[in-house]
């Protein structure tokens, strides 16, 4: 284990919060991320690839390898561009959604023992996670960076706020439209609404309550909402067309095929069916060995991930993994957006454990039993 | 009378279509009016204000005065701005709404024997008629042009089939917002969605029907249209507002903030009221002895008009007036807009014998009894 002090963690999330980095523009924070890794991992692989960094450890394989990973970006700010600290929280745009997890993955590079570490490491900041699925930077440096497809644990510190959030919920979203006819609106009935006519069908959305799913002893609330709706021409003529969109979450349960069955048949005849886009869910992995170990031997509480994260990204490429993050969840996209400072040094210290050293040896140390 | 040939009105009606004249543009059309005016009609004042052309004949205080008004422009077209024949109607934008109006405005003024004519005639034809009541030609006019105020009756050669049609609806337009609160689409519980609040509201309208109200003996039909919907930020975020325009046409029983306040009367609470704009409706005056005549000397069809027009303007300013045209008012604003060649004639008819002489002159020709 490495005797080398964490950096201040507080001061660290604080920097990378106070760099701004919405999707698109990571440039500078990958710049800062980059030179801070490489100031300090001599045995190691630093790669740039557009606004990506990957740090990739010596290789040995009697070893497992784990990735770390965390996205760069976050959502555009709402006057929350500098982080503050206040009553023991630390705020500020990113600070739980993920900049924090961000720090804690730079301390951990920094700490921990590279060579001695029971697995083979390697940390991967990536852009453009908040965005769409065709610029998310994970998923080009998959073709690019060919280990991140191979190893056998994948840990998302995404905000869990302590907890192992497993699996990952899928989401589709589609463009609904009813479609009517137009008319002067002193005389409807030679139109027809096209508002008026997609009343029950909102309705039925409006009725719906989170749909509980069990899986592998976790619960995932599947959801169905629109998000956003849109129709009219004038205020005097009759809306010939009104589309809304249908944002549906789903359990790891569902593939996207049968989400979008699902969905397509609640759509009344006569409407027009467009999928927007359909990303997978995330597996829940609760049979892998390293899973079992990270649960039992931290004491952690496990949940469904109420979300859609790059968890999906690796379970299509059959590497289990989980999220697990400083982070509180319910603050993330929040315009007054924070952490709890002592989730850093907690998601810190299970980490460089976890990672440090299997749990028969750290049984010898007295540290095994969970905390 | 005049003995003058009434010009051909299909030709005229067709060549008043041919040049464009959507709301703000109306330069043209109105030199084409001002010229075909200017030509024939030497006993006359011919004033041109903006795109707007008064012409006025000679004042005796012994004679009514009767105005003749019709707005030069048009909705934008919809591929249909060219005049054409076809099995007996013509076709083209603007043909109903009003340029057919107009034409019969200009053969009158052509024809009419000014000096012996049993009103005091004026002809408006004026601008931005199909916009908002700000840029509205005819309100322009009013303190410009002090006759208009103090005629007797004034006839607006609006679409109404050869029927007349009195008094005309009210309008009010209304921006009502539901607002909720943003949240990621997977944790919806934590927001609320704006566009789902609104479902009471847009089905109590989804399950009206058009209210009958019946003044002077004629009907009108009060109608709710919501006319446009929208809301939402991002395709996963729980939309925070929706806002839908409500237009509310009511009777001319009704004032405009008696409208208004029965409006606001639906509108739950939490959701926003901001009224957008109000348009007075137009009295019906069955009682005016002008309006008696045409009605009972032609065996003119009477009907409430289903729509806002210029009737109002006239109204406010204490004018009996009417309206009464060729054009037909379903082929208002329809992209294959059309009038039956036969109603032009007829509407010239009626109209030339209404201005040109009193009944009781009529009855000794033989020319009195109801067509």
């Amino acid at each position: 284990m490495s005797a080398r002090r964490p950096p201040d963690l507080v001061a660290l999330t604080a920097r990378l919060v106070d760099v701004p980095s919405v999707s698109g523009d990571e440039g500078a924070l990958a710049g800062l991320v980059a030179s801070e890794l490489a100031a300090e991992c001599p045995p190691c692989e630093l790669t740039r690839l557009g606004h990506n960094v990957v740090l990739r450890g010596p290789h040995r394989p009697d070893r497992p390898s784990i990735v770390l990973a965390g996205h760069l970006d976050t959502v555009p700010p709402a006057g929350n561009e500098r982080a503050r600290l206040r009553d023991d929280r630390l705020h500020g745009l990113g600070s739980s959604d993920m900049k924090s997890g961000l720090a804690v993955m730079i301390a951990l590079a920094k700490t921990v023992d590279w060579v001695r570490a029971r697995a083979n490491l390697s940390f991967v900041f990536y852009e453009c996670e908040e965005v769409s699925i065709e610029r998310n930077g994970l998923r080009k440096l998959f073709p690019e960076v060919p280990h991140l497809s191979t190893a056998d644990l994948a840990i998302l510190l995404e905000p869990t706020d302590g907890a192992v959030e497993l699996g990952c919920l899928g989401a589709i979203n589609a463009k609904i439209t009813a479609r009517g006819r137009a008319a002067h609106s002193a005389r409807p009935w030679l139109g027809e609404n096209a508002i008026l006519k997609a009343v029950p069908f909102l309705a039925r959305f409006a009725a719906m309550t989170p749909r509980p799913v069990s899986v592998g002893g976790v619960e995932f609330l599947e959801t169905f909402q629109i998000t956003t709706a849109e129709g009219g021409r004038a205020r005097n003529v009759i809306p010939d067309a009104f589309a809304m969109n249908v944002n549906f979450r789903f359990a790891p349960t569902r593939t996207p095929a049968e989400a979008v069955a699902e969905l397509r048949g609640m759509v009344p005849d006569g409407f027009e069916f467009d999928l927007v886009d359909a990303a997978p869910p995330g597996v829940v992995r609760t049979d892998h060995p390293l899973l079992v170990e990270l649960l039992g031997r931290f004491g952690l509480e496990k949940r469904g991930k109420q979300a859609w994260t790059d968890v999906a990204q690796f379970s299509e490429r059959g590497v289990a993994a989980v999220n697990f993050g400083p982070g509180v969840p319910e603050q993330a996209h929040q315009a007054d957006e924070s952490v709890p400072v002592a989730n850093l040094a907690r998601a810190y210290e299970v980490l460089h454990a976890f990672v440090s050293e299997a749990p028969a040896v750290r049984a010898e140390d007295g540290r095994g039993a969970p905390a």
